[in-house]
């Protein structure tokens, strides 16, 4: 089997030459439908551009650095793929990165920003506000990503821009919908103590939620994940989860703020011989595929992750062709009812 | 917070600024164990080498592509940050690449190397023959990782080194292990019909087995993966063991040839109202962490991932270092026993 050529493609989407190319390099100039038309085959065909003229640009510089938080975390690892398929029809590779969940980000970019061919960096996971410092040093387009979302509170520098969702409110939306299938002592499974992510965000929201609901917060209800286990594991889960029902607390629901989280925590709920959702109701957060496997069906908010690559990807190569527009973009999550949940009667 | 510099490092860990560098540059010269301690320190204190010597070498070169076959197997993402640290450590950042279930990683592989600062290629996953086209095409360092296993009739390329495990003997163990328990009618969900990889070679062991045990080989408990769902899910997994369920064919067990898929036909199973292991004894394969948290807790095959990185990362180090050395690496996985599988009585 020969590697197709240009014109291979071309004669397959019944297209002249320059459409193709164009379609490659994503040319504004081409229609939208041509252009998909033409990387389905691109993509399907498995084709490599390599006139020379692109072989240049390639090795020269279109390389866009993905900087992860948790790499562990299996809602981000279920982006790279879109990541890829995105940057790559564009013509990019992309350098994958990732820093631990007590790394700075913000270092490893500066330290990334001095390779010369990189064209820009995308951070995943993370959180928004970023010492001054770093950010004067980096000086390439830079899109922050499915970092912990916005607050008013918070201080967004001027040169970031950042795609994310709402993560109090949706969570906000979680024990709203708890409350309202008859649930008042609603546990939560969120970051550790001095979390200051999608932890904190999402414990606030839960706050919000019950005091608009006339339930005072119990401290007692907050399970905050382990800091000697890796982040957003099953094992932190599970450690988490069997440190509350060991302490006797009492709850009818639980919102665990990671899908993976929640499936620690399923199980230490049936270590402890209690069945979900008829003992304990159980609410995960992200979405990912595994949780319609779970047993029962996980409830859970489904993060809008193709919306959320495709936007950072577009942002970031509008910063690359030289707009200094910044935009704050925050995208719905949606809930996905399940078998996790159970009403209860209140009577 | 400002940035550690090198003399920071040095002081914390009471040793030398030479120490220290040599640590970093992994030099050969410096005791195993005073490496181990600085390197925790330079990992903790997210510590950036940037001595200009240093920058210039990354800036000019230390890049090695991992190439991944599937990115979306959590067993493969499992292995991204033991590689990523490994690099790091040994001063390489890492372009990560994945190709499709479908996709030839040879061709992409003969795309980057045109990639003038690639010093070597790690390909993880896919399968050990390559066209003799694309082996003499890649003219840098390589090295297979984890992709499928080797056997007598498989040629080998001189050019290419390998680290796996022997995927058939395993498979071989596995079902010997359900026999022992008096399991006869024993399914597998594995591979596609034309699979050329791991599902193959776990097929062949399969077969072996039972036939070495006198049990009949019968196609009927071979339930393959459905080619229209992608390759080792877990809606793979469902599909293939629901679409086994339905035929009517009886079976006591069930080997299934990845722990994402083995949660899928979980699901299934509980679906047709049938317990685990009361009604059906399950295995899965590669021992990725949430196995320990299905319900029951899956008995799953443990690959030996940090040696399999670790091997693969020192056979690249030493072909980029000028060594012209080959070698097959063949590691033992391990048998987890956990709750997943019954004694069933034959008399």
């Amino acid at each position: 089997m020969a590697a197709l050529t240009i014109k291979d493609i071309a004669r397959i989407c019944n297209v002249s030459i320059s459409t193709v190319s164009r379609a490659i390099n994503n040319d504004p100039t081409i229609n939208a439908k041509t252009r998909e038309r033409v990387m389905e085959v691109v993509r399907e065909f498995n084709y490599i551009p390599n006139n020379s003229a692109r072989n240049l640009k390639m090795t020269e510089s279109n390389t866009v650095a993905l900087i992860v938080k948790g790499i562990n975390n299996p809602f981000f690892q279920g982006m790279f793929p879109y990541f890829q398929k995105r940057l790559e029809d564009l013509g990019y590779q992309y350098l994958l990165h990732t820093v631990g969940g007590d790394a700075d980000e913000g270092y490893v970019a500066e330290a990334i920003a001095k390779e010369k061919r990189l064209k820009g960096i995308i951070f995943l996971g993370g959180k928004m506000n970023y010492p001054e410092k770093i950010l004067e040093n980096i000086r390439i387009p830079m899109v922050l990503c499915s970092v912990a979302g916005l607050s008013h509170e918070d201080n967004i520098h001027p040169r970031v821009s950042t795609v994310s969702i709402d993560d109090s409110g949706e969570a906000h939306k979680v024990v709203e919908y708890l409350i309202r299938k008859g649930h008042r002592r609603i546990a939560i499974i969120t970051g550790q103590k001095d979390d200051l992510t999608v932890g904190r965000l999402r414990l606030r929201g839960y706050r919000k939620a019950l005091e608009e609901n006339g339930i005072a917060f119990d401290e007692e209800l907050v399970g905050y994940m382990d800091d000697g286990i890796p982040e957003f594991t099953e094992a932190n889960g599970y450690a988490t989860m069997k440190k509350m029902l060991e302490s006797g607390t009492e709850f009818t629901a639980a919102f665990v703020i990671s899908d993976r989280m929640a499936m620690g925590a399923y199980k230490a709920l049936y270590d402890a011989g209690k069945r979900i959702p008829e003992d304990c109701s159980v609410i995960g957060f992200d979405g990912i595929e595994m949780t319609r496997y779970m047993q029962p069906s996980l409830t859970t908010v489904k993060q809008p992750v193709e919306e959320l690559v495709e936007s950072s990807v577009q942002m970031l190569m509008k910063q690359i062709n030289g707009s200094r527009e910044r935009k704050h973009l925050i995208y719905d999550a949606e809930l996905l009812e399940r078998d996790s949940v159970k009403f209860i009667s209140n009577s």
